[in-house]
């Protein structure tokens, strides 16, 4: 994996860049759909590459319990299982057992938990998750980590902050052990809740550890955007300038570009593809929902200025009607629209860096989207 | 609308034919798959195009109902309202009337309906579904008749024969009043149950009324195999030769060819796509369940032989887990598959009836099927 900045906003942190990854580079900003069980939902791998997305990401505890390591271990690996020939990040099961599993019981060595799906009991260590993530064969992999609710007090954030460096420092061995670099690379995820201080120890010290790329993890999860973007601002220009750094679980147009202002380069949220399914997509002028009365006899798309097949070939009035008759290709169309959107969101953020523009560029997108 | 025979089966009634119309000409025996509600399930428009179906039916009975006549007036019709550029069959609602309305009352002037959406009361008139068709601007229409259920005594189908011809009689007349017939044609839907003789009447005095082309409505309704045989064998042969035969709601693929062995050109039937929804997928060996545990480490395609998207790029396995997860790609290749599988069933049958091959090409298929 090589990292190269191409050019860097002069009045804020936001940067243009690439990231050349062994399945093709991948322009920064970068936003990554999500296919959580081996498909970003509703999409086939060429609608995913036709929307111009070369790398997505899907989660290693859902891949892990289904179809579970044998199946891809047989299938020689999760993107001939999937039929995806891009990259894939794989996210590491820390945020889904805290967030998913019907139990958990966080130990020193690993994490013990019941799946959402039979309740059936497991054990996650930082090993493990690097090994399962090599047999899923994800050009970047993620290590375990803790997560905790935005809300707990200090010494909980404190003791998740520990854990997770301590778990980095032997994901990274077990990498360095078990891994070829050419083929995978395994991130550090930043944690400390809502504490800058424990922000700030997380950050430096896995920053020692010189891991090709760094995330932040741990926002997002319920906590006031005021607290989100307090910690956005602290913690990413500090982010090692010459690593790609990663915002975990954010995928909201306005967060998108507040983010790229303080230096992120890469997202993934379910945002837009989980919302396109409840008929909720984007359009320059705000959110709207595909089910309103006032679309049943509007024949224009959804955005006028929009390429994707939705905007392309179909009506919001058609759209209204996929939606109330409960029609799978309203959940088709709409995803498509939805990642559609947010690929030119990043590649116009990424050319107004390049073009010294990023903040008239994000200051006109945010005041007609907020309007 | 022309249709011509080009091929005759030596020692069965089987025939190829092209039907032109409007928007293409179809090469039958022809399978139309079911856009109910201005959508193929789980398919778009470029979908159905690139699988070769250029003939497709959709339904006056949920269309009317939603979006509604004043939606599709202002679309400018069905084929602008859903994007699709091919030929489109609108079945009159007939049907659903009889099968899905929570309530339904007969008279000689049309019949009253509760809708099975919100229950509100609704009437069908033969006219009032020739001008919605209109509206609907679909390429064959069909006239408003009257179903009855596989078991009903000789005297109730013996009046809805006698009313299904008086509205066939009406339709044809509103027809010729207000519609173009170099844009759209109708059929006659021959009734009659399981009686012999009141399908013998059904068809002569519907014959005398020339009709551009004929259907046989009133089977697939829950009567037994051998009864559905009968009156095709009896009737299909004596149908108009020059004029296109359609068996509405069959495509069980044996039924098909035992259909089309008897004379039938055109079929519909949501089997396909409705079994896809549920893992049923057509191979040549039968029907197989995708979420069989058999295929957990399968890593072959559905069927070597087959190209559609499903099997060109995605292994048993992975449908298995597609659903078992639930994910909306499974209905959506599931659906790709019969309709594909369907396509190719009819075009063997096809070529077999040009090289005089169709006893044996019909032999041979079931042989492997029901093995």
């Amino acid at each position: 994996m090589q990292f190269k900045v191409e050019a860097v906003c002069r009045d804020t942190n936001a940067r243009a860049g690439v990231l050349s990854l062994p399945n093709g580079d991948v322009d920064t900003p970068v936003f990554m759909p999500v296919g959580t069980n081996a498909t970003v939902k509703t999409l086939l791998p060429s609608d995913i590459e036709e929307l111009g997305y070369s790398l997505i990401l899907s989660n290693t505890y859902h891949l892990y319990l289904r179809p579970g390591e044998d199946v891809i271990t047989r299938a020689q690996g999760l993107h001939s299982f999937m039929s995806f020939k891009g990259n894939i990040l794989t996210d590491s099961g820390g945020f889904q057992v805290y967030s998913l599993a019907r139990f958990r019981k966080m130990h020193d060595d690993g994490v013990e938990f019941r799946s959402h799906i039979d309740g059936s009991l497991h054990y996650f260590t930082p090993e493990k998750v690097v090994n399962i993530q090599k047999t899923l064969g994800s050009q970047i992999m993620m290590p375990l980590d803790e997560c905790t609710a935005a809300g707990v007090g200090y010494e909980t954030a404190k003791q998740a902050e520990e854990r997770t460096y301590q778990w980095a420092v032997r994901s990274k061995e077990e990498f360095d052990r078990r891994c070829d670099p050419d083929k995978q690379s395994i991130f550090a995820i930043i944690q400390g809740n809502m504490f800058r201080d424990l922000r700030k120890i997380s950050l430096e010290r896995l920053a020692d550890l010189d891991f090709p790329g760094y995330a932040i993890g741990g926002l997002s999860v319920g906590e006031h955007k005021d607290d989100m973007y307090g910690i956005l601002s602290q913690i990413a220009p500090n982010m090692p300038s010459s690593k790609p750094r990663y915002l975990m679980g954010v995928g909201e147009p306005v967060d998108l570009l507040n983010a790229v202002e303080h230096g992120i380069d890469m997202f993934d949220c379910v945002l837009p593809t989980r919302n396109a399914r409840n008929a909720s997509v984007f359009t320059l002028n705000g959110i709207i929902s595909l089910r309103n009365e006032r679309f049943k006899s509007d024949f224009s798309p959804i955005d006028e200025t929009c390429g994707c097949t939705a905007c392309k070939k179909f009506s919001l009035s058609y759209m209204r009607h996929l939606f109330k008759t409960k029609e799978i290709l309203g959940l088709i169309l709409a995803t498509k629209h939805n990642l559609y959107f947010l690929k030119r969101l990043m590649d116009g953020a990424r050319d107004a860096v390049k073009n010294g523009a990023f903040t008239d560029f994000k200051k006109k997108f945010i005041a007609k989207y907020k309007k």
